[in-house]
């Protein structure tokens, strides 16, 4: 299983997960990564953890003001990028290009859908991966691998008969080793999650507890 | 084959228009609608012509300001409605909310993208048809179906993987019923086409050269 | 004082309020428009109530599919334009080229926003008026004038610094003849209304009340 | 004056950049800025030049993936940050809230804009600075100061008029240093330049040129 952190606009310590983050992967054996604001990649990456951007420009190198280049993220040490999270959609033809950026740049790429419809328009556009998020769960706590186990089914199913070959993560409400587990059952290879390691009290504590399953 | 006349915001009257479709329509036996702006709908329905939407917004009823309701263009005389035209691009999650909104109205549905990969992505919303528009040819005059037979058949390939039943139509540089036939050569069941007969010094002449090899 | 009934996407019959509102207005001697669809403003604007549009696009003539021409929704019949509703907030440079579309077309202007500071920004881009509507009160029904005054005295405030020309409208909350009058008070000389009379069980009658005070 | 060097998404090195803006920074006495991609603020603001930011969102903490967060930026080394650049305009709305958001994480702020009408939107809302970049000279090497003058004097009117506080900056085609004396001797206080600096086969030699006249 494939854990990745997403620290939103947190007012959490990127580093400070970052180190947690990269203990418990080198202990469990399991890959957790961590994608942090673009201005703190740098120094997230440096703590030796796998580090993703939150989103890439669809824009090549050019005159684009205020973009997030692929190739700047992935020079300050970033190896992948979620796109289309459900607080940042995408137009259809900038997830297109996007991906097109983040290869350019060889980051590995997870798109975010709400549906298992959507998650078949995105798998046809080719990324590493597809992460099922219902809007409704995200920040809840509930994990959508126990409030709507169908609509992951649903999602691998939808995600395999476009592309045999991409991965589908669960991407809202988890926070527990056996959501995880749960997340594993229903065919997904990893999970977003956010606010159950980002704002804990114990962010290493959070991230033990949810790989614990899995060692 | 469908031969949709999207109006665009170009400075025509739509009446005439919409009054030499309908005729070239009933003369030839040919399936031809026209697309004008929201609110000269009503009008240009009053002629007989079929009549769609040139975007719906992916709203329901409520509180929507400057929203394009489903319902208010089908209540106008609208029978269906183009959406993601490359002027117009939309969210992947609006798109698909778009859809809904377009059935809850009972218009039938258009999709357009760039590229067989976003045509893939369009299909697997499950809309009736989706339009291959190569950003590139748009309103050169220079149809897709010529400059660039093999993105028609590749469009209708990833369309027929994703959705056997969706429609493929042909949306770029179209003008003459010689493009006509050739978009229908290479698999497109329709063409979307805009200036080749908005900005015609006559408009019925152009339709009525268009369909001739349909007759 | 200027009543504006803002229709929304309210699944309101918009003839129905409009033939009310043509009548108030010829009974009270108020000035009172409405604002539909803009796929209704040609239904709307036949009753002879004055019709405005919910939006008009920056665009000229030309390419811009989906587009809401300002050249379109005059030809319609609607005498002026709603811009930048909180619900459907613009670019800062896409106000001011919908602005000038406007004039082109000959359309009365009301640009909303949220608070003074944005209010006096509207002011300097030179519309008709101004309608400050705080967010947070829209559609509660709570009057802007009373759970707000300062807040439409800071508006007319800002605005006048800017621009002396400038109309300030009150835009959230509205619903009684009482929020006109106390609306009246604080300085500015009209009000955008929406759910009070759009989903009233009697819209005439929400619209008699409404003007009472003004007779 | 203050020059302001923009590398938008050029492919050039941001720290060589940014070391010789500093050197010619201390030699000259002149302010001079660099505003490269967010992922690369922290290693140019090691370089001890002073780091803007091209854009800062309008979001404060919490869930909002793929924004960028004003004190995200000001943490890696950011000083400042530009808004509305024509390569990345924003709604009024947002221009406002993240001028909020600049001044919570203490950003100086530019706010971009493209006309005189602009000019006076953007300093109602309050930023130290406003920038007057006709979007049609941006990149051509053509100064605004020398092409279109009267624009630069008219937006220091437009900027006095509502804001006698704020500064004007000239941001478009500014390349040599005889621009600046020009944008000097029309009232602006500083400058935007780019692709002049950041393409240049020598930025060091380039920014000395610029600033050899206020030596």
């Amino acid at each position: 299983m494939f854990v990745l952190v997403n620290l939103k606009a947190y007012p959490c310590d990127p580093v400070e997960v970052a180190t947690a983050a990269a203990d418990v992967a080198d202990d469990s054996g399991v890959r957790v990564a961590v994608a942090p604001q673009a201005a703190h990649i740098d120094a997230v990456s440096e703590t030796g953890v796998e580090t993703w951007a939150q989103h890439v420009s669809p824009n090549e190198h050019g005159s684009h003001t205020g973009s997030t280049l692929a190739e700047a993220v992935a020079d300050a040490g970033a190896e992948g990028t979620l796109l289309n999270h459900s607080e940042n959609r995408l137009k259809l033809a900038d997830i297109d290009a996007s991906l097109d950026a983040a290869e350019r740049a060889d980051l590995e790429t997870i798109v975010c859908a709400n549906n298992p419809a959507q998650i078949g328009a995105a798998a046809a556009l080719g990324p590493d991966a597809v992460a099922v998020e219902p809007p409704e769960l995200i920040g809840t706590g509930t994990p959508v691998s126990s409030a709507d186990p169908d609509i992951v089914t649903a999602a691998v199913d939808a995600a395999a008969r476009v592309d045999g070959d991409v991965d589908v993560l669960c991407g809202a409400g988890i926070s527990t080793g056996d959501d995880l587990v749960a997340a594993s059952d229903l065919g997904s290879t990893g999970v977003l999650l956010a606010s159950g390691v980002a704002k804990a009290d114990d962010p290493r504590a959070a991230l033990e507890d949810l790989v614990e399953p899995l060692r």
